[in-house]
């Protein structure tokens, strides 16, 4: 039967009905009299998902790719020094954006499968007496390898050494899926995007910007205009943007944060990580390894799972998608051909984990890796079946 | 999450997103001069899915219920002698309209797990050489016990005794999904409706009649008039209906008899079969029996599943909805509280088959069923592995 | 540029944004534990666009020609005498109906363009004295001359005759637009259907009943299955239907039902008039004439307007719809090529119904009728203009 | 009746219904092995609506605003002479945007209600003997004023002065409306974005380049990554992107495009012109004037017209939306409370400008302006019935 496919990439996601529907809608007048009745509020409520009070959240018309270069454009001078880590496709993108756009970028390359190294940006930091460093960056979740990062951990280690640098933070796989805190982490930029934990098309990208970085953007000499804070900042007051914005993603925003403040953060947090423990129950089940270092390594939106040797991962994504109608993550850049990626991410339950399982099965075997069928999601549903539902949970907080 | 449920019932079934797409636009004029240029195809076109070429296909706003009463109101007489079979909650219901419009129904009683009586009806037709039976009515696959019977069968016993009685099949759950072939078989009246194998909302039955039925009509002197046969062939000759149709599932069919059509029946088959098949192993893994009798009954389209004594399945399915948003089939009638279903029909491949075979082992191990996690899905997996995949079989037709 | 038309015939009508939305969904199983918590209030809020709170409205899935069958059907005996009256193409139909349904129609015959002749209903009640007649049917709006009829007025003719009759009215394109009050009246069969004021696609078959229709339906002989108000009442009691019901327009019905009660019965009837009234005051400007004869018979849900002596009406309407994509209505029967129809119904502001005037205005002048470029229009605005915008009635009512 | 309002704002444009339905989709995954089947043919098949077949068109994630920064960026160096013009607030902020580039704009400030200024350039660029300038810049269409402006003449210009430098072209709201040839006319940078003529919701933006354009970026200096030429040629040279695009609107513009190509480019801006002129005459019946200067500066996208002194512009759009719901353009920067803007552009037929009008009228009246109540409509009438239909081009062409 044709038709779109099954989606468990890491990114887009599944969009919820209520969300789609919002979105199948005549275009409106980004000048109307009423446009700011409907954009105060918003700008409001999307900080609630950022968990920022102090800040403020800038949405532009752009994949979260942009969101990274306004952070950079808006709050940095060319040459500035900025302390970085790569340790998977994205932050090595970040990395090389940071050059490109003049930076002095101290990279600090980590094994993928691990992330942020806490310990040497801690000693770099303590070592940084003239404070050379102006930005420190950190990829929260890592979507090509599958690793979270300690985000708190860098704000102790900048507050122990007394730094004043910026925290940069890349959520764009964690924030609105896995616990983050942009107040509380003191993070001064956070980078999200539309199509992640937020469930909507791609086409908007996040930036949570803290009054320090706010402070920031007025001395910097960076050139920029599309992404400008000032432009932004001046038409958001009034409830209006510098450009015509793309209202219907913000009318499905709209709905897709009321879904998420309706499930409250901490319910939405224990979903994603009940989700992907059944993951990882089942990748253990199968007798193969995450990507991902250690436990504390591993991310509750994004599993890359490593394939034996002599299995193509890329072998297993294209007969999934051909044979299963089922979208997994290829493996990028170095991992390549050796991990595939199941994403559980945004809105997803059970069953819908239990087909992306079952899906990767099928794969898996028809690519020739020897693997029981159902051990899989047989793993999975033990583990759903024995720790208490997410409802539960939700009804206990 | 909030949001709507996954889908397993025997329908409604699963819409394909193109049909959705083709559903989602305004209203238009039914009465425009280029409405036959879009009706007068789908006339056509619909009675390749019936396998058709000498009858016409009505299409009534209404359920497949209205069809029911449609075949019969419109064909027999008040007083009618015909011959039916009863074995599930569909065949008792079309028994209970017979009596109701008025017929003579000979009702044969048949264990719910089996399916038409083809001997019985050869006999009794045999015997029946005044032909005082006017039709035989047959349920070609009874929904609530997931029982397929032998409509060529019924067919041939006709055949053998010289008899002229209408042949009336209920083909609700069984046409665009399971071989029905309307002329071979000579089927007088052939029941469906959109919300099974034709992909698409309630609100649209289908009666097949034959030229035989049509005559008949002529004749015909129960009361109707909103399912009169007279007044939607005078309308639809010249692509309009009698009354206002409803536009929009016009729209949809279109696009979903195309889907089929670009399929080829054939595969459609094989792929429900091989869908079905993928349930029947993993309800066998489960140590759980289905409700038809033996393998010659059971249904492509739909399994009915007998949950061991003391456990209620309408928990099963009430679990199952409740904790993991899928929509399960609850035992209906007499079966109640003893069988749950699993709808596989429509717009379904592997993927979504194994999803429901998984939330049917959380449902059935929360409600205190012993079975082992994943030995269902496994099971299925397994078969979906050893087996060619419909694709393949199509590429070879 | 391709596409659709813009409707302005009378039903179906423009669906609202909101409905539109609301129906853009995937299915749903229509036995679901929550299924009743949808539709229990549903059924309890379709009754105040009914206007009543004695009675019970049935939602079948059906045109509303289904809905005036069941109206017959589960009241009336074979023979019945009933009164009804003829002056368009749908109480034409409905008579039509009634004989051919077993009924003794007693139809008086009124010249098209007037309505229900409420004096010689009188005069055969009062006459009547053996209260033969069982049933006295008015089409409160005929749809196809724009005449709309004083149902009130045919009430008291009952009451003064003391006569028992029940009373059935074809509400199709009034209730929801025009003040119908079924309990105030005395109604007790009252038909209409999902495409006209409801602002739904077709498919669903309103019928209101009084407890006085629900007590006859006890004795009534008619055959009836599908409709049958026995087997609706049953499962409606407890929140289901006794077919697989179409959950998109019920869903749809929802929001519908919303938007008519929040803007305000008295308000949504104060917009037709207006919006009518814009209509004849182009009419009038154009030195055209209604079908209607008199003022008192002038629909505010469709005007059938005639054309010119030789000029074809149908060669307005094609004219319209090719060249402009603009679908108005077609005459009908009696009146065909002599009127064209707007309609004024449902989802529609001063802008829609001015675009509607222009393009008749382009039509009529293609096919060749002297009128003044922008003399309907201009009337209809210096009307709007004039009157109280019905937002304001709204606000102080 | 609450809901959306009718759009008559010069962008965004309404949304065909068959682009509508084609964006009514769940997520897809951007780096399936498929994605290239469907995009290597989007990207050659835009090319056309750019007349371009020796360049390439970029898709941004963005809205044209980025598209702006995206010419400059890539192709233009710090401090590098630039000669621009300024006549409406968009050429302004692309002038603004220059000089926050580090661009040495040379801008030439025109009256509002006039275009580029051909005989200034070409003094300009002949006085230009040491090529300083690198490149030049030109509104097609400014929206703000409605006023279009002669690319070809600037071209001549710069060729008659030999002159070497780029020639960019902000074609937003003329491209896919307005005739546009990129390659005739030389264009090197050609601006648009998705929300005017290609009738899709707001979100992408669109550069044409040309080879010199492209060879230009290869030594060009200017800090760029989000827009980079390198990285988006690289990805989409082999059908993907840089970053997760939209694809539900690349989808739409899939349909968008196949419309405007079915219907013919000169057809499409026929149809424009003739809608516009409609327009035009209402205004001159008005007695109101355009804010173009003179008929060769009228645009067949936007009109901007001029309201009486005494009369707030803002209050004529604020009654028109708030009591009709129809959003009018409002009068930006200079011209704020001195005009009102009627979009004509996209997917729009005579029955829709009409109403535009209507609804124009009506606000006007309200707001004071005294005109008689039709004569604007009418004098569109008048046109559109006494010209060929744009069909009868069509069908001629």
């Amino acid at each position: 039967m044709p038709g779109y496919t099954h989606l468990f990439t890491p990114g887009p996601t599944n969009i919820p009905e209520v969300v789609r529907q919002s979105m199948n809608l005549p275009m409106e007048d980004m000048r109307s009299p009423t446009f700011p009745d409907f954009t105060l509020p918003l700008f409001a409520d999307i900080k609630k998902i950022f968990q920022t009070e102090t800040g403020r959240v800038f949405i532009y018309p752009s994949s979260g790719t942009g969101a990274w270069e306004a952070a950079i454009t808006n709050t940095l001078n060319p040459g500035d020094k900025v302390l970085m880590s790569r340790f998977g496709q994205f932050s090595h993108l970040w990395a090389d954006m940071a050059a490109r756009l003049g930076l002095d970028a101290e990279v600090i390359d980590v094994e993928w499968g691990a992330g942020v190294p806490v310990e040497a940006y801690a000693s770099r930091l303590a070592a940084d007496k003239g404070h050379a460093i102006k930005a420190v960056f950190c990829c929260h979740n890592e979507t090509a390898t599958g690793v979270t990062s300690d985000i708190a951990a860098v704000r102790v280690a900048l507050d122990d050494a007394g730094h004043p640098a910026l925290l940069f933070v890349d959520g764009v796989s964690s924030i609105g899926s896995i616990d983050f805190r942009m107040d509380e982490w003191g993070v001064d930029c956070a980078v999200s995007g539309s199509q992640k934990g937020f469930m909507l098309p791609t086409g908007l990208g996040f930036l949570g910007v803290s009054q320090k970085a706010l402070h920031a953007s007025k001395a910097a000499t960076m050139r920029r205009c599309y992404f400008s804070f000032d432009d932004i900042s001046r038409a958001n007051d009034s409830g209006y943007f510098p450009y015509t914005p793309p209202t219907q993603l913000l009318r499905g925003l709209r709905v897709s944060i009321d879904l998420l403040l309706a499930e409250g953060l901490p319910n939405v947090f224990a979903r994603h990580r009940r989700l992907a423990e059944g993951v990882r129950k089942a990748v253990d089940a199968w007798g193969l390894k995450l990507c991902a270092k250690e436990a504390k390594w591993q991310s509750d939106t994004v599993s890359a799972i490593v394939v034996p040797d002599g299995i193509d991962s890329a072998e297993v994504v294209r007969r999934a998608y051909h044979r299963y109608q089922i979208s997994l993550g290829v493996g990028l850049a170095k991992v390549a051909g050796r991990v595939f990626r199941i994403g559980h991410m945004g809105s997803l339950n059970e069953v819908m984990v239990c087909g992306a399982i079952a899906g990767a099965e099928l794969a898996l075997i028809d690519a020739g890796v020897a693997i029981k069928p159902g051990s899989g999601v047989g793993a999975a549903i033990e583990h759903f079946s024995l720790t208490p539902h997410h409802a539960a949970l939700a009804a206990a907080a």
